[in-house]
C-alpha cells in the first residue's frame, strides 16, 4: 500500500475543501454575518491539515494502483464530511459534533437528511455551505477536483472516478479520466446556469434561487425554508420538478446533444426506461391521490414533484406524502429503491441495474423450459459481459446485507420499524426523508449517536455504492503481505497494469 | 409441450389428494361430526376430476422434460390448494372461497398464515385436514407420492423433484430420483414419529399432538388453539422448540446418520451456520427481552421458541412477539429472510444462498484490490459452479422483485406498511405471522379477496422458490413454435438428454 501517495493526495483533497468554502465566506460577508468567522476558522484548519499532509508524506513512488485507489476514494468522503462539519459545530448551530458530521456527510452524498427541525434558523453563509456540498458532492469530489487540475498521480486517475462514478460502468466519453471529468462538469454547470436562471425569472430570490439550484443539481435535497418547496410558486416548483428529472437522467445523453446528435438520446435504454417508470408512477399516484385534491392538476403536480423527487433521490417536497395511501407510498418506496439513472448525479440502485437484473430473470426462465439454448445478455445492443453480471449481483448482495444489519444496528433506539427501515432506505439511496419518524415533515434528530454513525455510513457507502466503502473496513486490503503483491505488480508495464485494472474495476 | 402427460400425471395427483383426505375422514368418524360428509364429498370430488383427468388424457408420448416438469409442478400446488379449499368451504367452516383456498395454500406450502380468528371453533375433522396438508406439504407432494409409487413418466421424474425441493441444488443421495424421496421420506417419518411420542409422554392429548407435530414437522404452524403453542406446558414448548429447529436442518445430516458417520453433521458448514446463527439470535434477543420476563429461564425458552420458529419458517409463537421492542422484531425479521437450510422442510432464503451469496462479495473485494488475483468460490471444498452462483442471483433478484410487486398490489387495501410489508415478507417465505395487523394474534381476514389470491401466489412461488411458478405466467412456456424444439429433443438419447437437464436445472 502506497500511503505516502494516499497521505499526498488526501492532503491536496483538504486543500480544496478551504477553497469550496470560500463561496460561503462571501456570502456570509454580504449579509455581515458574524457566523462567517467560524467559516474561515474551519478555511484555515482545512488549509493548515492539508499542508500538514502533503508536506509529511514523502511518496518514493508515484503510481497508485485499485486498491490505494479504492481506499483513497471511501477515505475522501468520510474526511470531507468530518471537516465539513466544522463551520456547523463551531458556530454552534450544531451543538452536537455527530449532528454535525450527518449533516454534512448528507449533503456531500446528496442525501438532504437533515438533523435540523428549524432550517430558518441558521445564518446564510451556513446554509450557503450546507447547499453548496450538494452541488460539489453531486458529480463526486474527486472527479471534481480532477477536472480543474489534474492529480498528482501521474495519469493513473481512472480508477479514482470509477470508485466515485454511481452505475455499473464507467464509459469513458473520451480516452483519458480528466477530460471526461471535465466534459462532465462543464455539462453540470450549464445545466446549473439554465435553472438558475430560469428560477430567477420567476422572481424566486437570490439566495433562495441559488441553494434550491445546487440542491437540485446534486439530487441533494437541503433546502433554506422549513416548508422544503411547499410554499414556492407553482411555477418554481414547476422547474424544479423538471430540473430534478433532467439531473437524474443519464449525462451521456447531454453528451449526444453536444456532439449534435439529440436524436439519439432515446437509444439509450436506460434513458427511455427511466422516462417510462417516472410517467407511469405520476399516472398511478394521481389516480391514488385524486380525492386528496381540488382539482387534477394539482394532483399532477404534487404527485410529479414527488416522484421526480423520490426516483433521482433529491428529496424535496411539496407535500407530506406520509400522508397519502398506502399504495402511492409504497410506489415511492419502490422508487427509492429503483434510484436514477447511471451517470447522473441520483442514488439509488440504478435503472440500468434494474434493467440488467430483469434481463437475468427471463434468461433463467428461458433456460429452465429449454435447457439446451445458450443466450446472452445484451443491453444497447451489446453483449453484457461476465464481470458486469457479476458486478451488478454482487452489488445488489451486499446493498441488502448493508441494508439490514443497519436497520438492526439502529434498532437499539426502539423506534418503530417504518421509521427504522425507511430511515436506512433513505440514507442508503441518497435520498433524505422517509416515512413515519423520518418523514418530510421529520426529522433524524431523534436518533442516538451511534445510530446517526451508522446511517452517515449508509449515506457514504450509498454514494459510493458499497463496495469502496466495504473495502476500508477489510482487513484484507490492509494486510502487510500485500506488499509483496503491489512490489510486483509496480515492476510490471504502466500500460498493461492499468488496462487490467480498468477492466477489473467495473463495480 | 406434452399436454397429454402433464394432465395425466396431474390427474393421478387429484387421486392422491383424495388418499390424503382419508385420515381426517377416520379423525370425524372417531369425534362423530357431521362435516365428516364434506370430506367424503370433497374425496369424491377429486377422484372423479383424478380419473376424467387421466381418462381423458391419451399421451401418444410418455417423456416429459424439463419444461412440463416445472408447470406440472408449479401447477400441482394450485390445484391441491383449490381442490384441498373443498371440505372448509362446503362444510361452511370457511364461508369465503379465496379465503378457503388461501388455507389451503398456506398449508399445503407450509406457510402456517391464517384468516381464522377462532380456530378452537372449527370441529376436529377440518383441523386435522388443515394440520395434515402441513406434513404432505413440508417434504413435497410430487416427492411423497414419487416415495410411494414410480410416476408412470418413464424414470424421467428427477427434475420434478427438483422444481419442488427446497435449496439451490438437490444432490441426488443415491442414483434413483424415486430411491432418494423413499429415503428422504423415511427419515421425515421417523422424526415425525419421535416427537409424537416425546408429546405423547409429556402428556399432551393424542389429537393435539398429532396437529402439532404434523405442523412442526412440515415446518408449517397451524395449531389447534387460539393460544397457538402458548398455552402448553414448558415441557411440550421446548419439544416442539427443539423439533422445529431439527425439521429446519438439512436433511443430508440425517442421511449421514444412517449411514453411521454422525461426527460428519459438522463438516457441513451449512448446518454449523444454521445453528450459529440460531445460538447468536437467542442470546442476543434473551438479552434484549430480560427486562420484561420474571426469570432468565422464561425468557431463554420464549427466545428460543421465537427463533426456532422463525427462522424455520414455521410460525409458531408462545408469546406476543409484536410487543417485544425493535431490536428483538427486526432480528425476527432478518430471521424470516434468512431461512432454515436447504433441504429441509423450511422456506426462506435459506442459509446456504446467503452463505454463498457473502462469499461472492469477498471475492469482489479481493478484486477490487488485486485485479491481477483469480479467485474461484469454494463451498464445503468443492468449487461452485458458474451456473450454481447464476441460479443464486437469479433467486435473489427475482425474489425481491415479486416482494416488492406483491406489497404494491396489496396496499391497495390501505393497511400500514408495517402490515403489508410483514404480510408478504410472512408468506413469500412460507412463515405465516408478521408483525402488526398480521402479528401473532391477529389474522389475514382483512385482506380482499385480491389481495388474498396475491398471498396465495406468494406462498406457493416462495415453497417452489419462484421460478417455477414465474415460467407459468411466462408466454415463452406456451409458444406453439416450441413444439418443434421439443420433437428435435426428443430424438436425442435419452440419457444424454436426461443428464443436460439435470445439469442446467439448479434454480
Amino acid at each position: 500500500m502506497n500511503f505516502a501517495m494516499i497521505f499526498r493526495i488526501l492532503g491536496w483533497m483538504l486543500l480544496f475543501e478551504a477553497l469550496f468554502m470560500s463561496p460561503s465566506v462571501l456570502v456570509g460577508a454580504v449579509y455581515r454575518e458574524g457566523d462567517v468567522i467560524w467559516l474561515l476558522f474551519s478555511m484555515l484548519v482545512c488549509a493548515v491539515a492539508g499542508i500538514l499532509f502533503v508536506v509529511i508524506s514523502r511518496p518514493k513512488v508515484r503510481r497508485i494502483y485499485a486498491r490505494e485507489g479504492v481506499v483513497i476514494c471511501a477515505l475522501v468522503w468520510f474526511l470531507y464530511s468530518i471537516f465539513g462539519a466544522l463551520p456547523f459545530r463551531l458556530s454552534g448551530c450544531i451543538p452536537d459534533m455527530f449532528d454535525a458530521v450527518f449533516e454534512t456527510a448528507s449533503g456531500f452524498t446528496t442525501s438532504g437528511a437533515s438533523i435540523l427541525s428549524d432550517v430558518e434558523a441558521l445564518p446564510h453563509c451556513m446554509l450557503f455551505w450546507r447547499s453548496f456540498t450538494h452541488w460539489v458532492g453531486g458529480m463526486g469530489i474527486l472527479v471534481f477536483v480532477m477536472a480543474i487540475v489534474p492529480l498528482a498521480a501521474g495519469g493513473s486517475a481512472m480508477f479514482l472516478m470509477k470508485a466515485e462514478s454511481p452505475g455499473p460502468s464507467v464509459k469513458k466519453m473520451v480516452p483519458k479520466a480528466s477530460q471526461t471529468a471535465s466534459i462532465l462538469y462543464k455539462m453540470y454547470l450549464v445545466i446549473t446556469v439554465i435553472e438558475l436562471g430560469l428560477l430567477l425569472i420567476g422572481r424566486m430570490p437570490w439566495f433562495d434561487a441559488c441553494c434550491l439550484t445546487f440542491g437540485t443539481a446534486g439530487t441533494g435535497g437541503f433546502g433554506v425554508l422549513n416548508s422544503s418547496v411547499g410554499s414556492y410558486t407553482i411555477y418554481q416548483q414547476v422547474v424544479i420538478t423538471i430540473f430534478m428529472i433532467l439531473f437524474g437522467t443519464n449525462f451521456s445523453a447531454y453528451y449526444l446533444i453536444m456532439l449534435k446528435k439529440p436524436k439519439d438520446i432515446f437509444k439509450i435504454s436506460e434513458v427511455r426506461t427511466y422516462y417510462g417508470i417516472i410517467f407511469a408512477a405520476i399516472a398511478l399516484i394521481t389516480v391514488n391521490i385524486l380525492p386528496m385534491y381540488a382539482n387534477l392538476g394539482l394532483a399532477v403536480k404534487d404527485a410529479a414533484f414527488q416522484v421526480g423527487s423520490i426516483i433521482t433521490t433529491t428529496g424535496y417536497s411539496t407535500t407530506d406524502f406520509d400522508l397519502w395511501p398506502s399504495f402511492s407510498k409504497w410506489i415511492l418506496v419502490l422508487l427509492m429503491f429503483c434510484g436514477a439513472c447511471a451517470g447522473s448525479t441520483g442514488g439509488g440502485i440504478k435503472v440500468s441495474r434494474i434493467q440488467v437484473a430483469i434481463k437475468t430473470i427471463a434468461k433463467e426462465l428461458d433456460n429452465a423450459i429449454h435447457p439446451n439454448n445458450v443466450r446472452k445478455i445484451k443491453y444497447d445492443g451489446k453483449t453484457l459481459e461476465h464481470s458486469v453480471l457479476r458486478g451488478i449481483n454482487v452489488f445488489l448482495v451486499s446493498y441488502f446485507l448493508v441494508m439490514g444489519a443497519s436497520i438492526l444496528l439502529i434498532s437499539i433506539d426502539n423506534f418503530d420499524l417504518e421509521t427504522n427501515f425507511t430511515a436506512v432506505v433513505a440514507t442508503l439511496n441518497n435520498i433524505g426523508p422517509g416515512l413515519a419518524g423520518v418523514g418530510p415533515v421529520r426529522n433524524y434528530s431523534g436518533y442516538s449517536a451511534f445510530s446517526t454513525c451508522v446511517l452517515i455510513f449508509d449515506m457514504i457507502a450509498g454514494r459510493l455504492e458499497i463496495l469502496p466503502v466495504l473495502v476500508l473496513f477489510s482487513a484484507h486490503t490492509w494486510r502487510d503481505g500485500d506488499m509483496f503483491t503491489y512490489q510486483k505488480r509496480a515492476s510490471k508495464s504502466r500500460m498493461e497494469t492499468e488496462s487490467r485494472i480498468l477492466d477489473d474495476f467495473d463495480i
